[in-house]
């Protein structure tokens, strides 16, 4: 059997980390959205005499110490009684480590696919293990509960699916500009004094897209946030700078990636694809905001 | 501006009601079914010098008193300077009364497609405020939230959304048989004896359900609640047991209508219709689980 889960590729806009000893209540509060590409992942199982997990990033098989979230997971979900082949086909729209969620995705796609498979774990169940591993092995702390929400995402209360609060804000005719430049190693950031500043500023920003829950407030606070805590600068604010000289709202950091993003309407698209030519800028994608929670089916193929 | 909401019809297989001074406690836990089928809200937007509210159901224009839930929700999200026409189109595929949850998706649906509008509250501040009206106004207990999440759903925790917890089960190959017989007026339910019957057997199903996440077990846990409470009884429970000889898995009572459903797989579709023929039934519903969240946009027509 053959099964498919797409989860939204999700950036955040600006964060306040809320760590804890049970990962469960680990997470962040923050703003974020998550987009028409991801990550799929395929999952194949085939009952026989053993039990094998193998995983794949892109096609390429990697082994269990590169893909110690989804093995972690998939260990967890698949029924301690089960022997045979299990293949966990990843795939990713955005380059790793570059502020897109993939982790995430590729840690909550295998634990929906697996649960949908087995039918012995519930959603949150599946997507709580999901989050605990991304937790204990510092994939991440919110991309998993806000890629189960989709849309333009508010974290108003930290914690694992089933006990974190996400938000949705409405929004209407916006595409999503992403760039991704490079990587930003995550647990460098936490793990310095900048964490003081994240937070204040975090908490900042989330009161006022609150207390005026539009994407244009969205956008000005994701960059205000980036600036302030000093993480966007040098030549990524300068790219930033040039982009915003053709859209009507601020641009703003991807974090934590070496990544820029923005909301274009229909009569900015062009403008924007221009700017990048221009700045000779290849890598960029222009997609939807993806406003669903992820999917999982039984892969029957294509147009049906 | 036409702004569209759907809302899936929701039907409950069990419960346990929790009544709460806050309404924003109070709530349900318990399980149920969202169908693809429910409740369609247009909400036509006209500034002017007046502010004026219309409602109608099905086409019929209805007074305040007979649409409060609806003119409530809509008098908390529409902005206090907002001067203008306002007319509030819902149309249900089920009758009013029968344990479709049309009173929440009718809530719900004015709730999002204002909030959408007017874009000054956020999803779960439009949820909450839906939830709450239904909860003062006795239209229901976790209809809205259960709503809000599609799927097969599991209540855990009771509440508004934000506060309530929502899970769901995986499932595959079931299409739901809805069979609406007649209204049961659920203040007279839950004001009864009858009510400590139903927490009762409400929990216990419900913990069966955790502990063993299956549709299977579900509807075995959910015909069990309906004929433990009593309320599936005389010649509904009889008509429950001739579905019952051509299906593999139990009928069971819709809570709270006179009303039934089912799971049926691809090769029970013909015979479920052919015995509804034969008991001379002719309002039956044969409808897909809706599985994502309910939709809302600007309406622009069909096929667009």
């Amino acid at each position: 059997m053959l099964i498919r889960a797409f989860v939204p590729a999700h950036i955040t806009a600006f964060f306040v980390p809320k760590f804890d000893e049970d990962p469960l209540l680990a997470g962040s509060l923050g703003a974020g959205i998550n987009l028409s590409k991801g990550t799929n992942v395929f999952v194949s199982i085939e009952e026989g005499l053993e039990r094998h997990i193998h995983i794949a990033f892109n096609g390429a098989p990697v082994k269990k110490e590169n893909a110690v979230i989804s093995y972690s997971v998939a260990s967890e979900i698949i029924p301690e009684d089960f022997t045979g082949e299990i293949g966990i086909w990843q795939y990713f729209d955005f380059p790793n480590g570059y502020g897109f969620g993939n982790s995430g995705g590729g840690a909550l796609g295998t634990a929906l696919s697996l649960a949908f498979a087995f039918k012995e774990k519930t959603f949150l169940q599946a997507a709580q293990i999901a989050h605990k591993h991304e937790v204990l092995h510092k994939g991440g702390l919110g991309d998993v509960i806000a890629q189960i929400h989709g849309g333009i995402e508010i974290r108003t209360k930290p914690g694992a699916p089933g006990i974190g609060v996400v938000d949705n804000i409405f929004f209407e005719g916006y595409k999503v500009l992403a760039v991704p430049m490079g990587r930003l190693p995550t647990r460098e950031v936490l793990d310095s004094d900048v964490v003081q500043l994240i937070e204040k500023e975090g908490e900042k920003a989330l009161n006022r897209v609150l207390s005026n829950p539009k994407v244009e407030i969205l956008m000005k606070e994701a960059r205000r946030f980036s600036e302030r805590t000093g993480l966007l600068s040098g030549e990524l604010l300068e790219i930033a700078r040039e982009i915003d000289k053709v859209l009507h709202l601020p641009s703003s950091m991807i974090m934590l990636g070496k990544s820029l993003f923005a909301l274009l309407n229909k009569n900015e698209i062009e403008k924007a694809k221009s700017l990048l030519e221009d700045l000779s800028i290849e890598e960029y994608h222009i997609c939807d905001v993806y406003p669903q929670r992820p999917s999982v089916e039984r892969w029957i193929g294509e147009g049906t």
